[in-house]
């Protein structure tokens, strides 16, 4: 599979690089020789700066990546006859490859979204039917912010989920690959979209926030905790060099990077939003509230825009595109991007001119 | 735990930082978007690099780490009931938290082994009993290279294992966690202990010879590499920005990287073991062949080194100790520790003097 | 849960007994000793039966129980990254307990259903869409016959599934728990709905057509069943007293027990179905095509028959109850049955007068 | 695999068939529908009759066969991560095919010995060692009773290790499946070495003493008993038509059935045993304390006497065999057989005199 030959597009986060600010923490941190697994002071400044943002209850991990994370995470919350509920839509279900089935041992139960967030009458609703031993028992509810379609729980929508799962045993789990993006979205801290609001562990990304690599599993229950270091090395997520995480992690988290950073994928989103919606032809699908777009064109257009800039088609059929904005993307990258997406429209209707 | 704040010490290879040169590599590569999860030119030259050295069969992929490398090679040759034949001190048996089980879905069946090496005849021993469905299947021979005990295979010993494992329907893998270092310690390339004599899959190490984090999983067979794109993803192997590791791998593989490195560690360690031979009371217990030093000290001799410089202690009964050199251990280093184990072994002579 | 102290119900084929024929050849099988694990003239002789009815090429293993077949059979036909398309109605994603997940190894892909069938163009389709390693890989599809909702695939169905499956490099497994009253009710061999239409590999039921206990793996592939005596033994469906679940099958396969019981399960529904389709506000909801009834009764009322007869509510939303016969149900037990349902009925709808 | 067509043998307890008063039970049973799954009155009989001869603490689960009672109870106990330490003899680590590993989710620690006994200062040496979270984190210890070389522990032995386990916050677990042999040979009641020496979950074997099939799963501890009905299920343990694998327990255990036969069993054994010890050139090496005995013999007189009688070679290399007795041999049997090897040896001595 080739792809055109793009300094810059809009086919993921993770298509960027390393923030230089990350990539000079990476330089500082290696000096001499620190003891590995983690154990080491590097490690423990990044667990302190986690803390600082998602409050003292905070039990703090770091993995290599998102699936890790998410898979060793569950893993650690149930046995192997637990069900997970989650979107249909969810990357847990769609692209982790049975990772959640095989290793974390959990059976999904999905439930159906217009918008990649459920609900608690959802919830409800699936906890309401048979239990019994010939079922799995539903013991986690794991949701995504920012969703898989751009969109953003408030602070209040998880609130409800939280307890919904609370009253019914659960325990709930955020996969936050694009956690911080929620966070700037919002305007809120770290911590009020999970430790305030009853979250029982996180997956917190770092990797699709301009880290070369690196997210942490964040428990806020010291039980849930206790034997997470087994599972992450059984899991195969324990880092040997692990300063090199961790100083990543205090690079995005003692100063405002993750915020910067975040921020600025949200605020090219929205822009690319705004002006794209002044194109005739090209309708935005959903709210973009995060760093991302999706919207629908001619298909015949499609191609010949990724001539020229990547990004992934989501529903070839209904012709859906979904555009990614990232931390280095610039107003420049916008602009070369819609005046292509413009030029390309106005060529296709003066083909299909009725 | 709290360890000495030393620098340098001889605890780990894993405890170095990065060489220089793959820090440099990282710089290099930030650069633009690329696409993610390995479909990019760093990752391209990286397995063209790899070929060049282990020969146009080799087939690479790019891990996080040596038990994520380990496992998912096994879990790739073996079904739920086979098992895995490797030494009693294998690094897959005792130190990786059941993974190779658990994930892998392997049963290691261990041998005994004085200093780290099994013997073909070993293989053939255990291969002679019953073997039917109430047993595990021997499907795999895993070695270790260099071994945990510092010892290094020679490329016929390699080989007779291989033909031993062929002739049984076997498969031979190995764990090449510091599989530089003994292909300088022979003074051969790399695909002269693997791909030409007989190996099927090698986890080829990257951490403990200088980079950030990395390990390839190389097999040497079309077959067996098919389908293990979905093993690496499944096994939450999969880095999104793959460049970076590739990089890393390109900057150890283009010029003579990975052998400086590999030899620098050998001969300080070859020196650490001729110096300390010198001193009474210190019996030097395996053949240093690669970047390790194993020997026995008067018990309370230890701690009081570990004081200035951390190492672990290999067998706490026997006083037995195991000091690592890596590719940035100085002679200054050496010089240090030996002086420190000289004046602690003169005083303690003194005060236990007969 | 206390149920109501009856003797006949219509909860299912499972709460029959066992069936005198079946009970003897247990009586004649208690001889003196034989070999365990299957190496006996009974399991020997019943393998050969099993190819009588199912063609040379079958090579059956025998089990415990259902759940215990499909899994083992879809574990030999996959890898841990692999895939089973499955009705979402299948007992293996609702009834299993994460079996198939845990033990099995994969992950089921479930497609919509109204009547228990999947069909060829619904395979098609999930095959379209992206297939790369972050997803799991389908690779079998597998069907129940007869399914949950009682209905009943044909020959040619099977064979088009069949053809759609090898044609896209996948399996056809089907869990054939009442896979003799779909033959009955068909009215064909054994062999004319598996071996003869390209079926790779049929769990085939005992227990729910007489046995006490007992089902088979039927490959009907050499390759596929090669290596199945192992994951059976890991499975822990390897009965030592093998004898006793072969002696079971012979009484089923060597005259028409087989048929005569599944025959006559099925003309005890198709003959319920007939008197309850008279019962004014009883509405049949299925095609009753082997023994079981699907209809909808008023909600109210299904507690007052409970008192009397037990059987399964469906879907207690819409007031649809099961009622599956067996091979012990006789025309009495229906008579008695459907007059609770006209009195009961007829109290109703006196209460209920509009 | 041909064996010689005998009509008894000394191979192993389950090449005996079905006690006629546990035939009788099936037959007793087998009236009129019931609940499936356990869900009757037959099943709750059972249990019953197992808390009177268990204690009031016990709760018992029947399911198919011993390799699913250990593999479920042990997983019952554990995460993936944990250990269980064992006899390097046990059939858990012999003879289970990898289950404990791949189902079971744990890895085995062996321990060595010499008459298939674990000592609690083996278990505390294992336990003194290096525990981080690189190594897999004992979590049980499994005993066999009797053991896989015909011996028993003492009830005093077992206090002691259940102390050892539980000082170091282990469980412990006996692999029962000849637990009435042990009973019947210490003459004590089967709650004296259970329940009241601090086992935590037994898996109580009936097949191998005279059922058609079935075993127990006996938690002593309603914490770790809470779920395991979702681990038996999915384990795929649970029989759909279970009245008749409890009206099995229930004939074992209302009378004192067990005991008859477990005693019968071993009686023979003893009997063989000091039988043969009167045979020149016989060497009895395990003292025969239950249905086992355990002899050496010229290597050229094995086959000669598998002409007549079947029994397992037990070490090939010592010349060591095994005969197991069961609750259907007889003396005539043993007379039969000891005429045999005495003759045969007589045979053997003139060939080979001196």
């Amino acid at each position: 599979m080739e792809h055109p030959a793009v300094e810059k597009g809009f086919g993921s986060d993770n298509h960027a690089g390393v923030h230089p600010e990350v990539l000079q923490a990476l330089v500082d941190a290696n000096v001499g020789h620190v003891h590995s697994y983690g154990d080491d002071r590097y490690t423990r400044d990044a667990e302190d700066l986690m803390r600082q943002h998602f409050g003292p209850s905070a039990q703090p991990f770091f993995v290599f990546n998102g699936t890790g994370a998410n898979v060793t995470a569950l893993g650690s919350l149930t046995r192997s006859f637990d069900a997970v509920l989650c979107a249909e839509t969810s990357h847990l279900h769609i692209d982790e490859c049975g990772a959640p089935e095989q290793i974390g041992g959990v059976k999904l139960l999905t439930l159906p979204t217009d918008d990649g967030k459920i609900r608690p009458e959802q919830v409800r609703a699936r906890l309401g039917g048979r239990l019994d031993e010939h079922q799995v028992r539903p013991r986690v509810v794991s949701i995504t912010q920012t969703t898989e379609l751009g969109t953003v729980y408030s602070p209040e929508e998880i609130a409800a989920l939280a307890k919904c799962a609370r009253d019914s045993g659960l325990f709930l789990h955020v996969d936050g690959a694009r956690f911080a993006n929620a966070a700037a979205a919002l305007g809120v801290e770290l911590r009020a979209i999970s430790a305030d609001v009853g979250v029982d562990v996180l997956s917190f990304g770092g990797t699709k926030n301009g880290l070369l690599l690196g997210e942490a599993v964040v428990f806020f229950n010291e039980d849930l905790a206790k034997d997470y270091r087994y599972a992450r090395k059984q899991g195969m997520q324990l880092a040997s060099k692990m300063r090199f995480v961790s100083a990543q992690f205090s690079a995005l988290l003692e100063g405002d990077l993750w915020l910067r950073s975040a921020a600025h994928a949200n605020a090219m989103a929205r822009k690319l939003e705004s002006m794209v919606r002044d194109i005739p032809g090209v309708e935005v699908t959903q709210r973009s509230e995060a760093n991302a777009v999706f919207a629908r064109l001619p298909q015949v257009v499609i191609p010949l825009l990724q001539e020229h800039f990547f990004f992934y088609v989501w529903d070839g059929a209904r012709g859906e595109v979904r555009w990614m904005t990232s931390f280095d993307t610039t107003e420049q990258d916008l602009r070369a991007f819609v005046d292509c997406i413009t030029v390309t429209m106005e060529q296709y209707k003066k083909e299909h001119a009725v």
